[in-house]
């Protein structure tokens, strides 16, 4: 078992002996990139965090975050140990794929943790600094996304590339370090998406519909709640999920990087870019509201073109012919700038699909859900067109292995993306606690062009992380086929073969199954909620007139009760089936399950998030006074939309690619038992 | 090129000379369904249609839909002649091709036509019947629904047996065949899809929600239009769809079959199916109001059991050994058996999906919408686990031609499966047809369950014609395979080879494209019907009070040129794209193309099919009074949620259909371009 891994591990052994300058270079750079994200969370920390009004709701917030992340890490912990130790068995290599494991799950964990951590208190700064002008809104902001998205990709990078050193280049416990990172993100990006969307759907049921008060009205029981989600789930399960895409697809990478002349170049280009993103953050600046996004793609535009210098670089110290392999890295920072461009087209209020929805909502309710689905189906042909260019390009350069550098280059960008991502849960907190803490309608206004904008930016980093998570899985099947090679196991993936045919089908199902079981998840925490909120608002007297508070801590506690225990069964359904799958019908299944999951993994989450986006958007721009403007019959069916876009596009989307990683990761380790 | 072909056909010339037993039979078995459906079409035709008022609506509803299905025909048989002559143009096997071709457009065009002309009689004949009682307004509907179900069967099984025989079995000609039958549904499925439910939301939308008129009400100037739509979309749409589905089975059936013992086994089963189906139509009987729904299902029920006998007979005369494909046999009716359960169970009012989106109605329109879209997703699970059962149990059987067989013994009892579906528009044209003659209640309400019925056993025979529609496709896969080896393609459709899942993600992107358009082309078609009730509401004096009669023609007129417009592009694309996909990135990317739409196609159809017929009875469920009943809250939300469901079940869904095997026929057409 495992007899190719042993001598690779014996093979690395002998050379690392010596550390290769790639390595003390990413070294370096994680260090740097993580002391960049402790630094941006210090200049954060000390900036003035409003009155007392304020700090009392932020406050808030922070104590319903902290306690529903403490039990949510309680619960994966337990699952966590368990699978530890079980994965401890495995003959041979099973010490080190536990402690692989141990790393990516803890590793994952802390990146969430401390990007929350900064998120709830730069919320509250934000509101601040938003006294003052826009433009200092923005930078504390984005400051505060910087600390996570520096975090993320930092402490991705270090942990692979350690582990990788002091392991000796173990694939075995490479792919560990992956399934600890692929359970965390599939727990917390299921979890935080049902309790973000269970809250907000609550809240925005009793209080805009049922109840007629505004957003963020702090009589609503639920709004703290709210604002809860935004960080438990906006914030730390995209921090896991993005993790965990940077350490799996530098794993996979690694695994077929074997053969080549220098196998640590992917680890080398994650340095490169990180140093490119540290540097591009310092341009994400604005002048005035008019340009906010332009503000943010400025940071991002910097980086892109920043790496690809820095790449060559990286590809020259590497191979002695260099060219072809440049070429695949730059294959993702194209695929990473057009994923972009499309997901902004059909999200921001500038282009038709939004406009169209907002158009149809003049014909009512069911209008606008139509063309919003619409928009979300075809929302998924360009970047489909977009990901096989880049699999044709980046393959006909350098093969299987190109693919592989093009998706590392592409999630190496993790640091600025997850900044400009994490700025956006920011924008929508600070402008909750503006209404809350009833302060004047001047600093609501420089809130809520930031929230608008945070609402494209997390459309559109989710465009990225979708295509960023299907090229991932592509190339983990590719190392799966490469591993079930090397073990001798016979493999034929043909589409011929009626056992592949139905190992795609399964795989195809399991998209459509899990999406089915979180948006039903939201349904039911957002019904406990608005049962909570209709028992609150007869049973305590004086909250009507604002004379008595509401019990914001019950609220958040239902939430987190029904989000953490609707979370376990959708999130362990792919890891059972693809078990199953394996052992009852083979190896050749088990490749078309794989596939099966990504092609329709892919088609789902971004019909999805770019719908949710859409939806969203064409409310906004409604209410910016275009078809009747709020409180018109168009604003009431928008309405409709944006809360059935925000199951779509928060939870279930999203949480599609860590699920479609994490089966692949199963399948990888599964070779071995299959042998 | 088509060396084998050739080969074939002259080995057949010699075999021919002789008619085969089996032939003769199945030529008696459709001859007699065919008379057997023009004897239903003269017993409805006789029947009393009623008073004066009865006959000026149906007369008009028969004018429009007359109108309508003449210019889809023109259009259609422009682009038809077009196509006939440029197939004419390959070499050698051009003329077969092109005449094979011409007999299938016809055939689906007449299947299509008769269909219709007796669900326009057949509507107001029912009306009349319902006067007197529910059993006898049953009977004539389901005639009526037999007429289609009959000719549909009969006809596809004569056009395949006559052509196969004297074409002498050309597997070109027999493509060919397939082709005009999928050229002619997938227009018809389109056009008819986005007419049917243009007029329905459209007439919804103005009446209903902005006019505040009840459905039907004779004041609605789109109220012809949609009972227009019943017949063009729901009888001559579907009729077309299934003739397609038959003859495309048996034809890939016939292509696999070339190597056994009995070449025209499949034809055999087809006879067989037809005879039972006959029998089965007779205990099609209801004895009260509470057993509607099982009237039909006995019908089913006994064509299904005496199908398993016949079958027996075919064949033990067609093989030695004849247990194995025998059970191939079997496996196609399980499948059919259980799709019909499982849609049963996910769009009738009796279990908990459909009664999960009543409840959710509560809260209002989002959480409605909510929950019919994970409905939609979750029910596409258990399907996809019966196909991949009746995949594997087929092939365990008798290999790949085991698939097929199933895949023709499935749809062999098109015959009673199109009677239960056509059973539907009659009945909810009936209804229609009470309400605008401002017939008693008790009319009324001897149709209104009927219709109610009529809907689930649309969604039924929808999940039918999906499985069965994915079986075939697969079969034309293997068939495209054979056909490539044949003609001396290297063929590699490896998972792991990146062409193949370029075509994979291709393919998969066409259902979403497809359905995003025909969704946004009923969202359009919708919208010109609100523009022109709004003008004619405005604009005649006298509507309001109901003195003046609308201009029904002009509704009707509207909704036709808007959706034959509009079925254009989106009915071509799948055959460009496939064309493209072809030449530009080869073969093995052409095989992952047909998977990649067989896969997702799959998905996207039975999500939409079965979460739109669960949309319709929820909001049947609650104005049966549950939840609050009619003109509660829920009730204004479950209308949303149907008008959601309605161009997702009617439009998009259906369509997909043929849009997934005319992908695959054009495949195996462009076979010979590329060798």
């Amino acid at each position: 078992m495992y007899p190719q891994n042993l001598q690779r591990k014996i093979r690395r052994e002998r050379k690392t002996n010596s550390m290769d300058p790639l390595i003390i270079f990413s070294l370096g750079a994680s260090g740097l990139g993580i002391a960049f994200g402790f630094w941006l969370k210090y200049s954060v920390g000390k900036l003035p965090a409003g009155d007392d009004r304020m700090k009392e709701i932020a406050s808030a917030i922070q104590e319903g975050s902290y306690a529903y992340l403490k039990r949510q890490y309680q619960t994966v912990g337990i699952v966590a140990v368990v699978l530890a130790i079980a994965l401890s068995f495995i003959p041979e290599v099973g010490r080190l794929i536990a402690i692989g494991f141990v790393i990516g799950a803890v590793f994952s964990a802390i990146a969430g943790f401390i990007g929350m951590q900064t998120a709830v208190t730069a919320n509250v700064r934000t509101t601040e600094a938003a006294k003052k002008g826009i433009k200092e809104a923005f930078l504390v902001a984005v400051r505060g996304g910087g600390v996570t998205g520096f975090l993320v990709a930092g402490l991705a990078l270090l942990a692979v590339t350690l582990f990788w050193h002091f392991s000796g280049g173990s694939s075995a416990g490479l792919i560990g370090l992956g399934f600890g990172g692929s359970l965390i993100s599939v727990f917390a990006r299921l979890g935080g998406g049902i309790f973000t969307k269970g809250a907000d759907v609550g809240a925005d049921l009793c209080g805009k519909i049922e109840l007629g008060i505004p957003e963020d009205d702090p009589r609503n029981p639920a709004v703290i709640a709210d604002n809860v989600g935004d960080n438990v789930g906006d914030t730390a399960g995209m921090a896991a999920d993005l993790f965990e895409t940077y350490a799996v697809t530098l794993v996979a990478a690694l695994l077929l990087a074997v053969d080549t002349a220098q196998e640590i170049f992917p680890i080398g280009l994650g340095g490169a870019a990180l140093l490119a993103s540290i540097i591009g953050f310092f341009f994400a600046r604005i002048k005035n509201e008019k340009h906010i996004m332009w503000g943010l793609y400025k940071g991002l535009l910097v980086s892109l073109a920043l790496s690809a210098i820095f790449f060559i670089h990286i590809a020259d110290s590497s191979f002695a012919d260099s060219t072809r392999l440049y070429g695949a890295s730059l294959v993702g920072l194209v695929v990473a700038l057009l994923m972009v461009i499309v997901t902004e087209y059909y999200t921001s209020q500038n282009f038709r699909p939004v406009r169209s929805i907002a158009e149809a909502s003049q014909s009512g309710h069911g209008t606008n859900v139509i063309m919003g689905l619409a928009v979300g189906l075809e929302s998924t042909f360009v970047p489909i067109l977009i990901v096989v260019g880049g699999i044709l390009a980046a393959f006909t350069l350098s093969g299987l292995y190109g693919i592989a550098i093009a998706a590392v280059s592409m999630v190496a960008l993790s640091g600025i993306i997850v900044t400009i991502d994490a700025f956006g849960p920011i924008t929508d907190n600070a402008g909750g606690i503006a209404e809350m803490a009833k302060l004047p309608e001047s600093v609501r206004n420089n809130t809520d062009p930031l929230d608008a904008v945070g609402n494209t930016t997390k459309a559109v980093t989710k465009g990225f992380a979708i295509a960023s998570a299907g090229l991932a899985a592509l190339v983990l099947f590719a190392s799966f086929v490469q591993e079930a090679e090397h073990l001798g196991l016979a493999v034929s993936f043909d589409l011929t073969n009626p056992k592949v045919l139905v190992g795609l089908f399964i795989g195809g199902s399991l998209p459509y199954l899990f999406a089915s079981m979180a948006m039903r998840a939201v349904g039911k925490a957002a019904s406990a909620v608005v049962e909570e909120v209709r028992r609150q608002w007869t049973e305590i007297k004086g909250l009507k007139e604002g004379t008595a508070k509401p019990d914001y801590a019950r609220a958040v506690d239902i939430v987190t009760k029904s989000s953490l225990r609707q979370m376990i069964i959708p999130a362990l359904t792919p890891i059972v089936v693809t078990l199953l799958v394996g052992f009852v019908f083979g190896i050749s299944a088990l490749g078309g399950l794989l596939i099966g999951v990504i092609v329709t993994g892919l088609f789902v989450a971004l019909s999805m998030t770019s719908g949710g986006g859409a939806w969203d958007n064409a409310k906004k721009y409604i209410e910016d006074g275009n078809f009747g403007g709020k409180g018109s019959l168009s604003h009431q069916a928008a309405i409709t939309g944006d809360t059935v876009g925000d199951p779509y596009k928060d939870t279930a989307g999203p949480a599609i690619n860590p699920m479609i990683k994490v089966v692949n990761i199963v399948a990888l380790l599964m070779l071995s038992l299959l042998a």
